[in-house]
């Protein structure tokens, strides 16, 4: 099996191209090459095909050979993919996912490369019940009108925090830790855990914890439910930019610096979606017996 | 760069070709390469050279870009490598390191490639000095007229251990856990470290966990110093070998079961020479720019 080995801000997948030939077994291939020690190691492998409602189509396999709907990292180097393999010549174009189609654009280097793409990741969903949040075990919900969790009381582990909650499919829980220290010091292995699964989350959370460096640029860490700290988390960014333009604390676009790199998040708020754009790599090619 | 991804039980290094051709900045391209999420993902860089000693010269990187001397799992791949690339024809061959000329002896399968491979590892150093083990920070060491550590009695963190001791060139302890329950939830992360950096063990230690099954079956964990648990370790599975023996507990021939997989070690009291043999495995191949 050929394959390309390609990263977006260290979130790093096993590309193959199933336009023309299918892979069988794909869970199971997915296994096999994602261990780190004994196959090509990846968080996954992900498989380009056609599609009928779409210019592509985007089969998403986690480590453990569950599918996975979406990921804002991987469908960057998507669009990497296709438009460097000359699978298409266009500069905007759709690919089909488990969470709907999504629209990409991307910007070529001078080699005509592509170097940074911008996903349209949708509208963020606020309402406490949708992201879901149980508002029972805040401490002293405010009942606003609108059901959204904005600056609202947490108990964790006998300590309170404030926290903002984001849906942008998936569940966020945004945390503000102060400028004193150096984030990479902050205890996320012992906090981390304790957020995920707390009461107020009945489907867990991915916490992400930010320090406002000024209204353009946030400093984030996350903590993903199931998978503990990763270097990078595309929604929990967007997630991100959205708690902190609701809190006054950001323009609504910013740059959100993560361990594995950066991503620039914007909030545009007349069509009410998110728009990230980041970069996407390609690591190395292979073969593989599978 | 062409390369090719090669482990054995679990040790897994990315190997190129330098006989013909030569790699610049070598250090840099391992740390690069290493990686597991923005690299091809390594325990480091062996390059495949001529000698003017030996059949080959491995020359060997560590994933932070130091020089390495020597690693019994990268060598056994160092034989597969260059007769499944026919850079050979010869069964049993001789390959320069920084720990000497080592002989390896190849087993092929009925496609003519190699499966299994036999190192000549060299004689166990059992003088304390020399390991070395510093017999003061033992307690009550029993004054040996040969000056070797046998079960002798070592209190870590107030608890006390019955401990052998081996140098295969590198420093190790073995220790024996009993068989009522499963190695896996042996707590080693808690207890290793606390072996690594005792004050009996002068330039720190390698410790092996060792349940014995039977005389010719040993279970085995590693805690290495300075990376904390791997999967595998090729001198400690021959110094446990050698350390069992010693205590009666085994025979002078007998399989280690690592978690990365299965080594069968030979102690040649003859020739006083420990051989190895274990599994050497291509995973891909693959090109990357460096």
């Amino acid at each position: 099996m050929k394959f390309t080995k390609m990263q977006g801000i260290g979130n790093d997948y096993v590309y193959v191209d199933c336009t023309k030939t299918e892979l069988k077994n794909a869970s199971e291939v997915a296994i096999k090459v994602s261990d780190r020690h004994f196959g090509i190691g990846s968080d996954g492998l992900i498989l380009i095909k056609k599609s009928d409602k779409a210019d592509f189509y985007m089969e998403m396999y986690n480590a453990d050979g569950s599918q996975g709907k979406m990921c804002g990292n991987g469908i960057r180097c998507v669009a990497k993919y296709v438009c460097d393999n000359k699978l298409t010549d266009k500069d905007e174009f759709s690919v089909e996912t488990l969470s709907g189609i999504k629209i990409l654009k991307v910007r070529k280097d001078d080699k005509g490369l592509v170097s940074l793409v911008k996903v349209d990741m949708g509208a963020p969903i606020l309402e406490a019940s949708e992201i879901p949040v149980d508002v029972n075990n805040l401490k002293n919900y405010s009942n606003r009108e609108d059901k959204r969790v904005i600056d609202e009381t947490i108990e964790v582990d006998g300590k309170q925090y404030k926290v903002t909650c984001v849906s942008m499919g998936n569940p966020h829980a945004i945390v503000y830790i102060d400028n004193t220290i150096d984030i990479k010091d902050f205890p996320l292995e012992e906090i981390g855990p304790k957020f995920e699964c707390h009461p107020a989350f009945p489907e867990k959370v991915n916490t992400e914890f930010i320090q406002v460096v000024d209204n353009k640029n946030l400093n984030m860490r996350v903590w993903e439910r199931g998978s503990g700290e990763t270097l990078a988390c595309g929604t929990g960014a967007c997630a991100s930019l959205v708690a902190t333009n609701l809190n006054g604390l950001c323009d609504s676009n910013a740059t959100l610096h993560l361990l594995g790199g950066d991503l620039n998040i914007t909030w545009d708020k007349e069509e009410n979606t998110i728009i990230m754009q980041g970069p996407a790599t390609t690591v190395f090619t292979g073969e593989i017996e599978v």
